[in-house]
């Protein structure tokens, strides 16, 4: 049987599908036989064994420096010791509900608000709140929650929507994969997911007849899960795994050698990462600094801004232990599609074209100035750099400047250290920058070429739109153009340019970008390698008249034609 | 007393404040003192007597081909006369409570359900929906609703929120102005007021001293609102409106003449229209054609599609009117911003960067065949030419013209007439498309550049956006630069290039376009005579420069001040 479902985490991997049954069925009308308190009693009992649980994680956790789990649980005691949630729950069983109805009524009323909302981002809460809600749940009734913090072998997560909270807490060692018969990539579990590097497919409707313990080939990389095996299908899969670990094993050899075309031209190859903990992965995969340091999440689900303190020892961690590689931080690239309760931010009509990065902190200068001087500071500790996102006119880009400036000079006056020579540079994202580069590049050190957004707003497409996300297509010729007039400027100014978009670790894409002129690279820790690969098996002086054509053509169907036909010519990379 | 609000429409006029009042309050906990069936009886012979009196308006309206007028109409009567709101009213009665409030308690439900969605759209529709119901509960406790009708002297309408179907019915030679202290320029009523030629302002929050039938001084032009006016003051006003009378009347020397410049070049000025009823205007200003027929509103408010029948008749009428000037209708331009019932589109995170225009018509091609079918057919009767809104890539582009090529065979197949010459053009909107213009125009008859999404898709900036509309700036010079290459494309190409967006009846930005080499503007049929006063005045040696200059600034500031400085040498309009 082959099933097809939508790639989270590329892999290819085999190992046994491990069941992650649906939470218990709750009648939610069945009524308490016990009294009040006694039900209330059971309710604050289980919210009390579990919250103690959670403060044991959040202390590992922060230990490991894992900020996406801690983020996690974090985020799920907030719900779990909320005191409305608590409140309402003793209003329930008031009313004659038992316990564990009472739970269930006031997760999914609350969960139903929040998917009223119609906001993807708070649809996704509603995840991590049924989450806690099924934990509390089972605890009340005595039932065992799963545990996968110890495994015995190796494993194929399979679910209808796999619980964030279980695979953070779930044995690294031997869950191989994760295969959800619903869910989205972009679920916190998935993100998650690929943070850990689990091969991951979504939304594969139908795994009718797969049985638990069953031998399980999920091939992520092609978007397929595939079981009910003979012992010769069975055979053949293992030898896949084998060779892609092979390749992946193969691409190994790239780990300590620093990223260089077949030529010798000497390429940056830099990573995006968006806390303290991927820091380990710069080192292992051999990389030459962070192109992109996200600061988003010290924003989100907080309560409350984080202080400068909070994020200058954040920064000053990531610079010292980096030092003398580069670190790029890029200010708070926030919008109304992102749930920040600090921030009070309105619901709008259109986010991707609204409020949000440069254009709140321009607005809101304090914090934007906080974030700045704790930049500032950490950069006495390392080599920082900062950029600004989401510029699209001049004004933004001086008045931005103006405030990195104030905080320098208050520095200064406060007898603080920082790096005088820091660069500054900016996200090349919204299309009149990229029309303008010329122009820009006069203003900054740097350029980084942000070409997600670019590809979005050029082609007027919000790719986390299924209705029309095949319209999104970084191979479009306006895109390369876009991109090509930013690296260009760049060269005539003599001033730095990277990409730290996904296309930086397209495997296709990076040839023609090589062939712009790009020698900077930022891409996920996990994708280092490849590029690696794929830079070694291409030279400049090929890739150049590629580069060139393909922004020539007519249509991304033309440029993808034209890599087709080049890479017969095994000019580049082989996986 | 100055104060200041949002202009909907451009004017200066005096005249006695006329003040709507607000609609009588209503306790919603009043419970009835009559049987059950006597208040049921009461309220549907109020919805008898109101929906009559739509009727004659539906036929009135109809005589005067006023489609705009018509619409609002029709859809009130939808919701009047909706069989569910009358049994909700029914349920509540049940209740207990007297006819008005039961009828104020079901209006309110439906309006806080409709403005709880968030959606801008859906929030004006609680304008109208809010408007039936006190008509309703005015009748059924005897009072008189406000009637426009027939007035005696010029009067400027003030009010909270001027309900739409009041102005719709007004009487136009008195109803000078209007001014509200609360609503919106996209509100339904602004619309209208701006359809009809009536000076509007909106937001003007605080008239805190003026009183009924005191006279106003509405500056509209300038959003100012001017009372407790002293005779000399109120003297001076009058001068102002004056003068600003034989602008207009200057102006009117125009309406003869065909567009051209200073230096005697004929330029092709057209319209924007969204209904047969502007047919008059167009005749009115002396303008060459129209630009720009937008074909939405005959999927709006409307709970099927219209017809291919229905279609034909309205293109069939304008092609004919205006043959043998030219008639360019855009293709349907609808996406998830816009309620269209007959299309079922989902609410979108971000709907201008998502499902609509031409993404809608190639995903369901029966219906985009049908409206081809039916311009087909049209263009028969006169000069008809057919564009295509929001293509982003060369493929979308391909297959319109495919299903167009399918269209024409049909109807060759079944006999039936059209113009088999008729050129097809497509909207430059999207900034993939000015990137490449010099492909795309190799495509196309003809482009006309839709400035107003270019420039929001360009700069990243929803400009309803009210955070952020300030960046919203349509003299960016990147918006110029690819403006420029479109027009600079289609002069290579010997093709005709208009501009539809507003950019093209600013009397600043005119010369700019002409400098870049634009011989064809669109705009709203009310501003074709300050249009041509610029034109007039502008020669198009003196403004290439300017253009070229202005093309090469940093920032739109800098197109501002380069327009001043260059106006100040007096090259172009005066007002």
């Amino acid at each position: 049987m082959v099933r097809s479902g939508i790639t989270a985490f590329n892999g290819k991997v085999i190992g046994k599908a491990l069941f992650i049954q649906n939470p218990p069925t709750i009648n939610p009308d069945c009524k308490r036989s016990e009294t009040e308190s006694e039900s209330l009693q059971k309710v604050s009992q289980a919210i009390d064994c579990i919250s103690k649980d959670m403060v044991r994680k959040i202390d590992r956790y922060g230990k490991l420096d894992d900020s996406m789990k801690l983020d996690i649980v974090n985020m799920q005691k907030t719900m779990l010791t909320d005191q409305v949630f608590f409140e309402n729950i003793q209003n329930t069983i008031n009313e004659g509900y038992s316990a564990e109805a009472s739970v269930h009524r006031c997760v999914e009323a609350q969960c139903a608000m929040l998917e009223e909302l119609g906001d993807a981002y708070l649809a996704e809460r509603v995840e991590d709140f049924r989450d806690v809600g099924n934990r509390l749940i089972c605890q009340i009734l005595g039932k065992n929650y799963p545990d996968l913090s110890i495994l015995e072998e190796d494993v194929i997560l399979v679910g209808e929507n796999i619980p964030p909270s279980l695979l953070a807490d779930g044995d690294e060692r031997h869950i191989k994969g994760m295969l959800m018969t619903k869910g989205s990539k972009t679920a916190h579990v998935c993100i998650l997911a690929a943070n850990m590097g689990i091969p991951s497919l979504v939304g594969c409707m139908d795994v009718e007849g797969l049985k638990d313990k069953e031998i399980l080939f999920l091939n992520a990389t092609e978007g397929k899960a595939i079981y009910n095996l003979s012992d010769s299908e069975i055979f053949q899969a293992e030898k896949e795994v084998e060779k892609y670990q092979k390749m992946i094993e193969k691409m190994s050899i790239y780990k300590g050698k620093p990223a260089e075309t077949k030529d010798g031209v000497r390429i940056q190859l830099l990573v995006n990462i968006m806390d303290a903990g991927s820091v380990e992965k710069i080192f292992e995969v051999g990389a030459d600094g962070v192109g992109l340091f996200r600061t988003e999440f010290l924003y989100m689900n907080n309560k409350k801004l984080p202080t400068e303190m909070e994020q200058f020892s954040i920064y000053r961690s990531v610079a010292e232990k980096l030092a003398p590689m580069p670190v790029t931080i890029r200010t708070m690239d926030i919008g109304g599609d992102k749930e920040v309760e600090s921030l009070h931010l309105a619901k709008e009509e259109n986010p991707f074209l609204g409020y949000r990065a440069i254009r709140i902190c321009l607005n809101q200068t304090e914090i934007f100035k906080q974030q700045l001087r704790a930049i500032l500071r950490a950069s006495a500790y390392g080599k920082i750099q900062i950029m600004f996102p989401m510029i699209s006119c001049m004004e933004e880009l001086e008045q931005a400047q103006e405030i990195l400036e104030d905080a320098k000079t208050e520095l200064l006056a406060e007898g603080i250290e920082f790096d005088q020579g820091i660069l500054t540079g900016m996200m090349v994202e919204v299309p009149s920058v990229a029309i303008m580069a010329e122009r820009f590049i006069e203003k900054v050190d740097f350029f980084s070429i942000g070409s997600n957004d670019l590809t979005q707003y050029t082609l007027a497409v919000d790719r986390q739109n299924e209705k029309i996300s095949g319209l999104y297509d970084y191979f479009h010729p306006a895109v390369l153009n876009l991109i090509r007039n930013s690296i260009e400027a760049c060269i005539r100014a003599g001033k730095p340019c990277s990409l730290c978009g996904e296309m930086a670790a397209d495997i296709q894409a990076v040839p023609i970008l090589l062939g712009l002129g790009l020698r900077k690279f930022s891409v996920n820790p996990s994708l280092v390698l490849a590029v690696k690969q794929v830079l070694a098996n291409s030279s400049v002086d090929e890739v150049k008249q590629l580069a060139i054509k393909a922004c020539e053509t007519n249509s991304a169907e033309d440029v993808r034609k034209l890599i087709k036909t080049k890479s017969g010519d095994g000019c580049y990379g082989d996986n």
